[in-house]
């Protein structure tokens, strides 16, 4: 495949990309096998921390070394890496971008920014996004209601968040929630993003290293197939429809201890041992791509999509 | 202020209005004093069916014909109004128009379409939306989760509904949920629209009849400020946070009749004394503008704003 010319606008020189396109930094699943085809591919491949095994995400840094020479982003979550000395070992592995996420804004930002790096915050309301501003992050990642993942309790979604957002701050600003394709990066870029990030489209990519059967619940399932737990405490959770998170729907308080078997899930595919988060975009998603597929027909159906608008005005 | 040119597509030809705008059906609101002023802005009034109250609804569409000689259309919710002599009676008030909702898309389309009328269903998912489709209607309305109302307890984004129905009919679509500026009707005509809804924006309008306490409610709350009741059983609710709708969101049956003083809220102002159903786009309203000066802005945002994504790609 040709691939597309590149875009231009504060998302791609902050990142240092062709394509505004980010891979949300899933668990587990955001290590160099999945991110590097990202990044090769011209967007952005992000290592997660969110599991916690700081070892593991040192050798799949110094990996993504071997496997690309394009720029990637190690994601800080603050709530499952509560070690200070994860913003050394991020600035010592050389990564020049971070977002940073399920945390008080203030406790990173300014050191990573005096060691040079680019941050943007993951925010899932208003309030969250000016509080990101106030403590200097470069951008913003905006995370709608509908996308799989740790949430907010308070859900709100991309078509209200992300307008709300854009009309209050002047950094610029990643869509998350409900992107998966080039009409949906479209829409998000008439709402005011620059850049969107996706989770379970990359989830269900070749390159993505989750079993099999997981892949095949996004491809075959409904927009109608997600819960979401614990929504009145906390953390709120968006997730694949089974037996086992229909049950926990009905749950008052669902501990993280419901999600301890979740490579037994992830990568051994039994779907019941644990808690399988998936954003509502798993009803548009109907086959197994490439990334580099992905990532080429998104821009190509983007500018397509905005060409037809505006012959239509 | 100087009217815009009028758009023109398959929505604006079949409900015979300059701006493809229609205003929600909420009931008791819906009537003539906020329809006539919809239509007479160039977009589609429609008069309301939900309060059940037929008689004061036969009294409004005779008022449109006074207020207004634009056209309007009449919403038939099919589950508060099981009277079959509804579409008679829409029928021989000449009404051109209808959306149905809250029902089997079978019941009444084969009947109004044979008496010549044009018929949009209000569809909360796609395979409704197939249904509906099966069924004969003219087109669609499709409601994410996000707007107020009454919803599919498993709601959907308009993020991921809108694009996933665009994807399968090829009936015009009308956007519903979290729509309230040009800015967001252009990211619902990038998702495939060819129309927009507005519920909670008309609501605040400065025509809406509705108490100044709710209104103000709109105005000054957050985006995170509705609830989303009966999320295990029937019907979902989309609807302002207050008290009683905190308490009753950890309800798991709210039953109507815990909206029986509606007129008491809508009308006397009194916020907790029944259920004000509102959209998550209320976070986004920040003041009370005519319905001129909605509909206009619009239009003319809408046009800005694909003209700016135009000029980027």
């Amino acid at each position: 495949m040709t691939k597309s010319a590149p875009l231009r606008n504060r998302v791609t020189e902050l990142l240092g990309v062709d394509y505004p396109i980010v891979q949300a930094p899933m668990g587990w699943i955001a290590r160099s096998q999945l991110a590097s085809a990202v990044s090769n591919a011209g967007a952005l491949g992000i290592i997660e921390t969110s599991s916690g095994e700081l070892e593991a995400v040192r050798l799949e840094i110094a990996k993504m070394r071997e496997l690309t020479d394009k720029p990637f982003g190690v994601n800080v979550a603050q709530m499952f890496v509560r070690d200070p000395s994860i913003v050394d070992f991020v600035v010592e592995q050389g990564v020049r971008f971070v977002t940073t996420s399920a945390g008080d804004p203030r406790q990173y930002t300014s050191t990573l920014k005096a060691a040079g790096l680019t941050v943007f915050h993951v925010v899932p309301t208003l309030s969250a996004a000016l509080k990101a501003v106030e403590a200097g992050v470069d951008g913003l990642v905006v995370e709608g209601g509908e996308g799989g993942g740790f949430k907010n309790p308070r859900d709100v979604s991309t078509m209200v968040l992300l307008p709300l957002v854009r009309s209050k701050v002047n950094v610029p600003i990643i869509a998350a929630g409900g992107v998966c394709d080039g009409v949906s990066m479209a829409a998000a870029f008439a709402l005011g993003a620059e850049g969107v990030q996706m989770g379970t489209r990359m989830v269900s990519a070749l390159e993505s290293p989750v079993h099999e059967n997981w892949k095949n619940a996004i491809v075959s399932g409904a927009e109608t197939d997600t819960v979401f737990l614990n929504r009145l405490s906390r953390p709120g959770l968006r997730a694949l429809r089974t037996e086992r998170t229909t049950r926990l729907e009905r749950e008052e308080n669902v501990s993280l201890a419901e999600m301890s078997r979740i490579q037994d899930l992830y990568f051994g595919g039994d779907l019941e041992s644990s808690i399988a988060l998936t954003g509502q975009v798993m009803g548009r998603i109907e086959g197994i791509k490439t990334v580099a597929d992905i990532v080429e027909e998104t821009i190509v159906v983007y500018r397509e999509t905005i060409a037809a608008l505006s012959a239509s005005i």
